[in-house]
């Protein structure tokens, strides 16, 4: 295990500490880093939620999360233990303002006054503003402070706006880190690596040389437990508005001056503003909208996404979405950039795919296929570039042959791939919001989204079914094919 | 084993048929294709040479060379018996007018008079033009005749010259096949797919994304029992001037209209034509010349060149070369192409370097290393770009690491790499001449090094040495170190 630079010593009050997030995302990450030798001991993680636990159910409740959601090598009995010893708990519900805050209060005040804190809220983002506005109000909020916001941040660009204004009335915006956890993916931060420490790259990086992008965040799963959550959002506002977009954004934007957090978030703003607006009567030509049915994955039946809501459940929520985005500048002048997401797809994966143009002329019997670039989120991070050689087998002519020029990062490095919250969170500590999402990134994104919410609420693109366990409506292959394009499992 | 399209019924008559060359390259080749399936039965192979042998003999002969050259596993019995049935012997002083030629016409006319025929010249250059006015008198040129020329043609454009009017006297230039091994190699042959077929690299091959280009041809062997006739040559006869002028044409040259053998050398012959001329008054400033001194390699120690060529020995033949070339044309303007041969080096490998241009702004802590291209050609045949990634390492900042994009072609295809010669010699029998040299391209070769020859002949840049079994003389960093540049070996 490598020991790494520590950074100050911190409390973290997790929101919402006995949720899903907190056990299997924030404790196993906050476990790794310190193991890792990035937390000093005297760092406190204090979790609150409204549960009537003792700090001695709370330990034992994080035990058995890392159990379940640190591989069992990684975990060290020793370590586990001192780790769990940061552990505090506090029951507390943080939207009500005479809760029992002063025993918050109490365990932080126990620390010298300019210790770094950090507020993470795995809550629902309703309550955001008022958690805000209860810690400012008891007196919380120090200079040292910061508070998280996991996505998504509101519905649509008012409700974005309302929780923004309300905790902006507490933190400065330099304090809030909105988290997307696509930025702390490794092969999403190396796509900045890639474009701007490789000239080869960054020269064949626009409409000269690439003829369409597409983006792929495919699902196998269904919505299962989450059927109530999920059927208020939608595909588009769970996966497209922040994950995506954010992916679009580091793929598309200008090199920035620096890595100063501002220069490459003005980067990924200008990105987003230069979106081609999807006005509602644009719906059905640019955008897909589909639900799965019931279908088959091998011998077994998938129900469909009524089905997994429950009984005689009705439902025009969208769990898939393809959108043909254009970006209006110089750079990308006709290269759309197709993004779709989808729950119940036939695999499990994301993926930024390059097309290349092809080359404008062939010397070679039969026209060599265009290169491709794929750069592969999850699973398998990595990048694969293909090209045509010449085919070894003996003939009388040269004659081209498909290979895969290929890096699997983890195997390359033989190293561990951290996973995308471990980053993020010690982030925060140190006070960089380089990948995490500035309000008017947050806006933009909303402001591009809401038309097609509202094209897709007049009902101007009917909605689509597929089969569970498919790629995904017709409607989406038409959608490329219209542009002779094709997605990558379609693609020869 | 893949059986392939055979080609039409021929007779292969070698000169020379007894020598080194014959019996390690050609008679292997033609056994691979035989076995193939290529090589229908009725064809001939008919040796020719100064040594009374017996048919039985040579297919004795014959045979212990496939056990020694052709790897067991590819050897069948019953194959090898059907194989040597193809071999024929005719004992012949092929520079002779009075020779035995009746015995050589008797057997070929046994065939009918249409089959095409290869006469393959493996003897010293200096008897081609005497061996073709032989065949001509003697009425063996038929329609169907094709000559083959082993390399060098000449020891400058002259002798060149000369030769290749006397064999011009007797075969149409379009019957004459100058071979270069160099070219029948895969990678070789594979820079004109990886080129042409693949926009993401020929977009880059320019000065605009090209630093400078490295191609090396390094031997660790030293003259062995050579050293009568390399004494004679040197390396920039032995290898510039033919193998490595010819890769150096297909890296530098424009795309050719089409895969016709004329397209493709008017393109190399354009090359050739801009090379900067080396005037004998420039050698010192851009070539440099070494001859090995004794040195190590290991617990051994190596001898000198002087030491190989036998005792008292005096030579100022050069075993190692190194040029600073350019090329005087849009696509190359300031693009260095370094080209260097030698023996006795630290390794043995054919490899072209791009180097490519630095980022020309770094937003990363350190700055980037520049890609590199590395095109092996033996052993080991592949491809390998070198790129800047995240390094995935946890830390506190984006920070680079380097990373190969690697294909091993072999190991990706699976196949066995067919040795250039199997290529070559059946290109001649299909009568495909885009592999071969044509003779404007030969005296556009020596036209260049002429000067070089004769800049070095007045002693205007000294002989260095080297120590075997290093990576050649010290001038030869120098030569790059002034344009701020360094051999593969020493970059960092």
């Amino acid at each position: 295990m490598p020991q790494l630079p520590p950074v100050d010593v911190f409390d973290y009050i997790v929101f919402g500490a006995t949720g899903d997030l907190t056990m299997r995302k924030l404790l196993p990450a906050l476990y790794y880093r310190y193991r890792d030798g990035q937390i000093p001991d005297q760092s406190r993680i204090i979790g609150t939620a409204r549960s009537s636990l003792s700090r001695a159910d709370y330990q034992e409740r994080a035990e058995k999360a890392l159990t379940e959601f640190v591989k069992p090598a990684d975990l060290d009995d020793a370590t586990v233990r001192r780790f769990l010893d940061l552990l505090h708990y506090v029951s507390l519900n943080g939207a009500e303002a005479n809760s029992t805050w002063p025993a918050l209060k109490d365990l932080l005040e126990q620390a010298p006054k300019d210790r770094i804190r950090v507020y993470y809220l795995a809550t629902a983002p309703g309550l955001y503003g008022q958690i805000c506005e209860n810690l400012s109000t008891q007196g919380l909020v120090t200079e040292q402070s910061r508070v998280v916001l996991e996505k998504p941040i509101g519905t649509d660009l008012q409700s974005a706006d309302a929780i923004n204004d309300h905790v902006g009335r507490h933190f400065p915006e330099n304090h809030i880190f909105r988290i997307d956890h696509y930025l702390g993916k490794e092969t999403v931060q190396n796509l900045i690596a890639l474009r701007f420490a490789n000239p080869v790259f960054e020269r064949l990086w626009s409409s000269d040389a690439i003829d369409y992008v597409q983006i792929t965040a495919a699902e196998t799963v269904g919505v299962e437990s989450r059927g109530p959550y999920y059927d208020k959002s939608g595909a588009l506002r769970d996966m497209i508005q922040n994950h995506l977009l954010q992916v679009l954004c580091l793929v598309a934007m200008d090199p920035p001056g620096s890595l100063e957090a501002d220069s490459l978030r003005n980067e990924k703003l200008k990105v987003l503003r230069a979106l081609r607006p999807i006005a509602p009567d644009d719906v059905a030509a640019f955008t897909v909208r589909g639900q799965y049915a019931r279908g088959r994955s091998g011998d077994n039946t998938l129900p469909s996404y009524l089905e997994d809501l429950g009984e005689d459940a009705t439902s025009s929520t969208e769990t898939y979405v393809a959108i043909r985005a254009e970006i209006h500048s110089w750079r990308w002048g006709n290269v759309p950039f197709y993004l779709r997401s989808g729950k119940r797809l036939a695999e499990k994966c994301s993926e930024i795919v390059i097309q290349f143009k092809a080359a404008p002329w062939s010397i070679f019997p039969g026209t060599p296929r265009a290169n491709r670039l794929v750069i592969r989120i999850q699973p398998d991070e990595g990048v694969t570039l293909s090209v045509s050689t010449k085919d070894p087998t003996p003939t009388d002519s040269l004659t081209l042959r498909q290979a895969d020029i290929n890096i699997a990062f983890e195997k390359a490095f033989g190293t561990r791939y951290p996973d995308a919250y471990e980053r993020l969170l010690l982030d925060v500590v140190r006070g960089d919001p380089i990948l995490f999402i500035r309000r008017d990134e947050v806006e933009a994104a909303w402001r591009w989204v809401d038309p097609i919410l509202r094209g897709w609420a007049e009902n101007k693109a009917p909605l689509q079914t597929y089969p569970a366990g498919s790629w995904g409506p017709e409607a989406a292959r038409a959608l490329l094919a219209e542009d002779g394009h094709a997605w990558h499992e379609d693609m020869t």
